[in-house]
């Protein structure tokens, strides 16, 4: 049992049969076709050589099936974590040196071994961290630093850089000198698979095809577009022409063996792999759940981790770099009908073939095709309207996603999500601090009470009842002793206060403190102070103070209980009852 | 007005009168003779020459006099902060050394601005981040390194080191060559101080003495003890039998001057200089509203920053180190009678006095007598019960506590009050990102919803309601879609679900995500998802998203009405009725 939950593969494995074996072939044969251009691609965004992107698309899909929940979950090379590959590595050496490559393949064992450790550790949950507002503003950013980067392929130019700004600068002087043949191809590539993704699938429904095939066909765009790309180069004989190429690929199985020690390389790549490592997982486990909710599935996320732990180490040991879940090509995986992980393994033989056979012939492969095919598919992943929708819903959220998107465009990767993370935290812990309370009054006719600035309620001189819409802790415990000695000022007739504590969750050692302080303080202005409404964890916590036995008023079970009884005290003589809870608070 | 509130002499200066005066003379006076000793004991303690601490106990109380707010504080050197002092200067320079005397003034000049920065950003919330557990547990672990660093003045061997197995390390090889005449004159010190801080003061009562007048001549032990030493040491040549005395102390002004500006140091000391500002303020404001509530008078902690900004400004422009609002000199200061700042800037003029006329007196005194008034001191500090209290009442403060005093013990007083901020942050975020919830059904003859397992409750089988006892954010939505899934699925006769969100003081844009989710999800299984108690600022937010058009069933303004309604709809039939907050919530 507990095998099978660390070894999914035996739980799938003993059921495989006929059926699903054809159903994944033929979802692997259509992902490897999808799969091999968009891996020469990341490959060429990490600035990496493109069989690298090869590399990185077998072993660790081998890996993730064992490990991995998803049934539908296809790994490999993705955009982001592959631009922020090459953030982290060209900030260790300049890209094409061996120390750059060293870094990429550093990058994939130390987030793979992070993964792990998290998976097995149960950290699941620091993936919390990063909010949806700042992945989504991370993505968003990153798409458009990614098209942005790419710019310089489709022109034919020299260029580089990490942020916005910089990327502008080292494109801007080089813009006279674009390649017309270059820009030619790059832009027939654009349109083409602009082309392709939006009217390829009705057109070939036109033809007479079914939807669900037609679905997938459309799915081979960047294929036909590299195809007809490297077919063009020789037959118009581009390259005289200043259109740069991929260049000889070296056919072959990948290299095998660990990258080796390097403390010191390891030490600067802490953080970049970590940050890497939580992108990555976040991303691959949204649109894990995603789909496996369509099934009725289930996915485990710290198994999860150890999945793509497993796929970024089998990276580093056969000369890839950092992968993670796609959510293109899962969701074409999905689509095709893949029933198991084996899927995944198929397809890595299937670009194990593509490596060993058709590597050769896209030596002539334009450059300027793969940055197409790149910019098409990040600009769908860019979502300009995110943005207003969350302002609308949460200027805290906005506030978190604008820092993501700004600091990524104008500082880069790293510091981007980073400022999400703190910008998140800072915000929530703001939040906590500055809570929001009500002075409240029951509802004529009713035994429920609301805010007396919103409704039309009943309140007494001599009765003030506050509700706090907060835990209180050490961040708002000030707060608290300042907010209700204030509304009490205010009431000259005060004879009774009520903290009406239904959203009170928590009272921690600080706050029980001010708490006493506030008893203390009313109790010398002749003021007693009541509780009610307080849950049954905070009542318990309290059982091991002094408050309970200090407070100069009552525990009342109810709200209405309170302002019942307190109503009909204007003099504040009421003797204090019995605790309500009794025994049974402490079950 | 506004003037009046920067500058709160403005407001007391104006019914300044004859009895006022004689009120804060009498006050000056006696916090004058306490203040000597204790002057030179922090400076020592801080590792500095002795006239530094009677610098530091002159402009910094004329400045706080002019813009603190509280009426009975005394500012000047504190041991907490002295010690603090010792471990930055320490890290720049060796004791003794000409850097190390700048560092300790660069760090009162950095800390004032800091304080004057925040005061007048109206930062004093940042105070916030250091919960009362964790203060306590850092004056307590800092008594402790106290008493131990200046264990080695009692026995007149050297010694040293900012943590406590440095110091027993740097102690241990020198404990048999302690000095007999020195161990004499420190023990017969503590034990003469000991005796005087609790039998002195009923002795006099019992001598003829009024109580008040007997408990502010009590406070005079230090300085009894610092006269009867001094006379001592001529008197029986202890100076010959190896007691080391502070030596000759320059009479005179302080010298007046701001510290050069030293980008390279000030940047080295940013850090500690902040810890030094916020420690320093925490304490200080504690004291002075404990003191103010006894006389019902207000403080302003903006405006006490200002004040103790002005202060270390005060201290690093005159020779000093860094300075606070003291603890048992505020109480001596209150009890003595003093009615106004004005008795602050009589002591320092006390202060001045003694400088001039009577600091060459003092070159016979033993620094053993100072090191055991510095240990008599600490330990009435040294709270070591708080521990077992915290412990018993939140497990989550106790490790938080013990963090900062096990860091503060065995790795210093910066790592040590880092510690317990990053502790008491993380366990916050810990709980908010694993909140507690419950399943809750009807207290019978109520209209109380009260949890399951720990109540007798009406339930029903096609009806769940979960209570969920925390803000819904992005640290805990997935932990929500979760939960409400599980609970689900054990039920398989459910119709529906209510999400009570009496306690859910805010949903963020990823919890609101994460609600979308499980309203689909429950959807497709045919059950409806209901909301109910949703306050109203979280109402007035969900408005502005799609929540409310998909949610599958209805919000309920209370529990009971939701509970009643869909009780009698075992089909999970109900049809979506209008929003019944109407207009209203949006106002």
């Amino acid at each position: 049992m507990n095998l099978a939950r660390a070894l999914p593969i035996l739980d799938w494995g003993r059921r495989y049969d006929r059926q699903t074996l054809v159903s994944d072939l033929v979802a692997a044969l259509i992902v490897t076709i999808m799969l091999v251009p968009q891996s020469l691609a990341y490959a060429l965004l990490a600035g990496l050589p493109a069989e690298v992107g090869l590399y990185a698309s077998m072993a660790p899909l081998l890996a993730y099936a064992l490990f991995g929940t998803s049934r539908t979950l296809a790994v490999g090379p993705v955009a982001v974590i592959s631009l922020m590959t090459a953030a982290a590595a060209g900030s260790i050496a300049g890209q094409g040196t061996e120390a750059y490559r060293e870094a990429a393949l550093a990058l994939a064992l130390l987030s793979g071994l992070m993964l792990l450790a998290m998976g097995l550790l149960r950290l699941g949950f620091l993936a919390n961290l990063l909010s949806h507002p700042v992945i989504s503003g991370f993505i968003t950013a990153s798409g458009l630093l990614i098209a942005l980067s790419q710019l310089r392929h489709i022109l034919g130019v020299p260029g580089g850089g990490d942020t916005v700004p910089q990327m502008l600068a080292a494109l801007w002087p080089h813009l006279p000198s674009t390649n017309p043949a270059t820009l030619a191809v790059g832009l027939g590539s654009i349109l083409f698979l602009a082309w392709a993704r939006r009217k390829l699938k009705p057109t070939l429904v036109r033809l007479g095809l079914g939807a669900q095939p037609a679905d997938l066909l459309s799915r081979t765009g960047p294929a036909l577009a590299v195809v007809a790309a490297t077919a063009a180069v020789p037959l118009f004989a581009l390259e005289s022409r200043g259109v740069a190429t991929v260049g000889p690929i070296p056919a072959g199985f990948p290299p095998i063996g660990l990258p080796p020690v390097d403390v010191a390389l390891w030490g600067k790549l802490l953080v970049p792999a970590f940050l890497i490592a939580l992108v990555g997982f976040v991303e691959s486990v949204s649109v894990a759940q995603t789909l496996a909710a369509r099934r009725r599935q289930r996915i485990v996320p710290n198994q999860e981790l150890i999945g793509l732990g497993a796929a970024n180490i089998a990276a580093a040991a056969t000369g890839g770099f950092p992968v993670t879940g796609g959510f293109a090509r899962s969701v074409v995986n999905f689509d095709a009908g893949a029933q198991t992980p084996a899927a995944g393994a198929f397809t890595a033989v299937g670009i194990l073939v593509a490596a060993l056979f058709l590597a050769p012939a896209l030596a002539m492969l334009p450059v300027a095709t793969l940055a197409a095919t790149i910019i098409v598919a990040v600009l769908s992943i860019i979502d300009l309207k995110a943005p207003a929708r969350i302002w609308r819903y949460s200027r805290r959220d906005f506030a978190a996603m604008a820092a993501t998107i700004a600091v990524t465009l104008f500082a880069g990767v790293e510091p981007g999500i980073i400022a999400g993370v703190v910008a998140s935290l800072g915000l929530h812990l703001w939040q906590s601090a500055t809570p929001h309370a009500a002075v409240v009054g029951r509802v004529p006719g009713t035994e429920h009470f609301r805010n007396v600035l919103r409704h039309e309620v009943i309140t007494f001189p001599h009765l003030l009842t506050i509700r706090v819409d907060e835990t209180l802790s050490y961040l708002n415990a000030r707060w608290l002793e300042e907010f209700v000695l204030e509304q009490v000022a205010e009431r000259p007739a005060l004879k009774h206060v009520v903290l009406m504590c239904s959203a009170v969750n928590d009272i921690d050692a600080s706050a029980l403190e001010s708490l006493e302080a506030i008893n203390h303080r009313l109790g010398e202005a002749g003021i007693l102070l009541h509780l009610s409404e307080v849950k049954g964890p905070v009542m318990d916590r309290l059982k091991h103070s002094h408050l309970l036995q200090e407070l100069s008023g009552r525990v009342f079970l109810s709200q209405h209980d309170a302002f019942s009884t307190l109503a009909a005290d204007p003099d504040g003589m009421a003797a204090p009852a019995p605790d309500p809870w009794g025994p049974r608070g402490l079950i």
